[in-house]
């Protein structure tokens, strides 16, 4: 169980396949198996170049985990999952909420209208907030109890459910998709909030498919696309 | 537009295809087109019944929805569709909530976990806890707008938003999409605030592939899925 | 390895989940695990029953198949498996190609459109066809070895190939995906040739997931669907 | 109707959205709409650039297709598009067949294992292949015709079918999806037979979507993907 943010975690639940199995499936093209990493590394990393897909689909992970409501929203956008969730309908919802630490209580970037500058709030003003969002939870929280307690159906009384609140799923899907969310997610502009639970699968795949991972860290996350513009300047400084 | 709760809506961005497209699709099984409604009507139903669901496919709908968020919440876990939605990284989120009304004033029921019973509140705690509700969302977008001007970055700043807050989106997907998005949200044991969108998309497919519709209502919404052990019930009882 | 047909079969990759863990992920609804078959069985069925389908994405069966290229292109309209297949552009296709035996030897339908009647050919007939097929395929894999042999490249040297050939492929999915293919191909409608298929994978998800297996024959291989129409009159008939 | 190969076209049945769509799709974020390609150029290309993909999801195409089957069963790999195709099952097929020119009796590349080289056969073993392909469809296609003739299941008659037969179908998917499409299929290392429907494809997007198509060519087609050593020499090479 890997601990994330104040109240979070992901933890592994089950998994299907490694790197092998990636190399045994490329390999029905052809009619051959697994024939050791000294000579399959070099097919490993042709497929994963040229993006032969399909056979990175062969893998599979499936996590638990446990985040803020507004997190779980971006996370859900990913299509190709499946998802399991406590539901607000059939359960009462935990009295567990995010509360965001003072290295969150930054500016808006005047550059990036998607996220954060750098730049801190005054110190006094960050407190007063994270007190104030601390008590709204609070006293959210405390009126969902009361109309609960009076038999208000569960599914109304949660109408103002702050999506601060933590809830929590089950996310599986294939290698192929999740490098892609890490793809997204891992990054600069992914919101900090969200980040940081894909750094915690990020640490579950490198342990599980660590050449894939490498792979994925060298042609994607680190690698760079360019276009085509920038791609004649790139062939001509090789000349 | 349709009006749809205290501030919500659904509108037509566009279609694609009429039922005429499904039949002149499923022909191109034997190589021939539509032939009219006389001969074509029951090729209609034929592929309805038999669950032949491509030629379906080839039919789409756009629409924009407004709606609150833990119904747009739900909405999103249909994968088969795509969404564009409003951004509380990008602009701030506009003060419209979503306060239910007293006809929602209902108790829990005990039969089913999910759902409502039929048993209304006292009013006047009724009365109470939709005003509760309401300052409430007065209250969390007060201190939203606050944090805004002190200049916190936006996506820190809405942690607290509550479910009950409107946002928009525009969603797409096919016709086979569709009426299974229907299937399942038309149905009494839906939350009643998804249904009521359900039922605004329900008249725009209504109008737009009216035959289709009305085989979905004879075969999936008012038809009825039996078991082993009823079907040979409901054999017996047709000798 | 289960063989299927004069030269193909069904053999088992992996597999990932239990009946058990189908409960576990739906239980994320309400916080609770896996709490016995006594109990849980009942759970089970709701599920199955309702149609509440997330949790039986959680399992996941990879095997091999080998069959001939006409069953591997039905296989292949099924969009939600992942899929890696032997390649004519990068190897040498095998001499391994399906001939029908006489019980195939039979009459087109008169009543349905796609099938096959009951009814035989004459015998001396049926034997000349199937001799028939038979050279037609050695003749055919002996001109495409000479295009080989004398350089042609591979992706033209093969395209009179017939679908009879063998060809090889993984195939991988999850559960609710898998019995949705066996709901299809398990059918009389369903061609023979692909339904002898669909019986090898049938045995594997028997065996695997015994629970869910049984209750997919209740509701739905020998389940029924009826229109309102028919519904009415169930319903009738039973008061 | 565009003419491909010897007797093979792509046909435009329909298409659903435009440039301007995506740009509303994408406001959706902000809650603003189109505002004139002057200032949303620039959006539209911030958009390719950083895959922010779901915005190219709301428009559609619809075409139809008549390819050879060896086409076919590529083209099907592409799991996220419907399909409706001819069914040999329900009629009989065409005596349409592909044949190869001379331009394709080229040797097997010795150091690409997937393709074809540029060395040319000797003239009259080209011819002799040619020729010989040629009578082996009609052969064939009269051997069906035969066994059709005496009753034989349609099912059955059809299992020695040449993949180089003709085959009709509907194909539809949204933008995103043809261009992911077209970046695998306009490649060199794509086959050539799919590769000139690729271009029918793209002439027609080029055409419905000129803006989307630019920014396609430039960051995929002729854009190139690095990998982090070969970014980090890139940014060097810039300094």
């Amino acid at each position: 169980m890997i601990p994330v943010l104040d109240h979070g975690y992901v933890s592994l639940v089950d998994t299907m396949g490694t790197d092998e199995s990636i190399i045994e499936a490329a390999r029905m093209s052809t009619n051959r198996g697994f024939e050791g990493w000294v000579k399959d590394a070099r097919l490993l990393e042709y497929l994963y170049r040229n993006q032969h897909s399909t056979p990175f689909e062969m893998c599979e992970l499936a996590i638990e985990v446990q985040a803020p409501l507004f997190v779980i929203r971006e996370w859900q956008r990913h299509r190709t999952f499946s998802y399991n969730e406590a539901s607000a309908r059939y359960a009462k919802m935990p009295d567990v909420h995010y509360v965001p630490n003072k290295n969150r209580m930054v500016k808006q970037s005047s550059s990036n209208h998607q996220g954060s500058s750098s730049e801190p709030l005054r110190v006094d003003m960050a407190e007063d907030f994270m007190n104030g969002i601390k008590r709204e939870q609070e006293a959210s929280y405390s009126r969902y109890e009361t109309m609960l307690e009076y038999g208000l159906v569960r599914e109304v009384a949660r109408v103002n459910t702050p999506v601060s609140r933590y809830s929590k799923m089950r996310v599986k899907g294939n290698l192929r998709n999740w490098l892609h969310f890490l793809n997204l997610r891992l990054r600069d502009n992914a919101q900090y909030e969200i980040r940081v639970f894909a750094e915690a699968v990020a640490s579950i795949i490198r342990e599980k498919w660590p050449r894939t991972y490498a792979l994925f860290l060298e042609y994607d996350l680190h690698g760079v696309r360019l276009s085509k513009t920038e791609a004649e300047a790139w062939k001509r400084s090789k000349e």
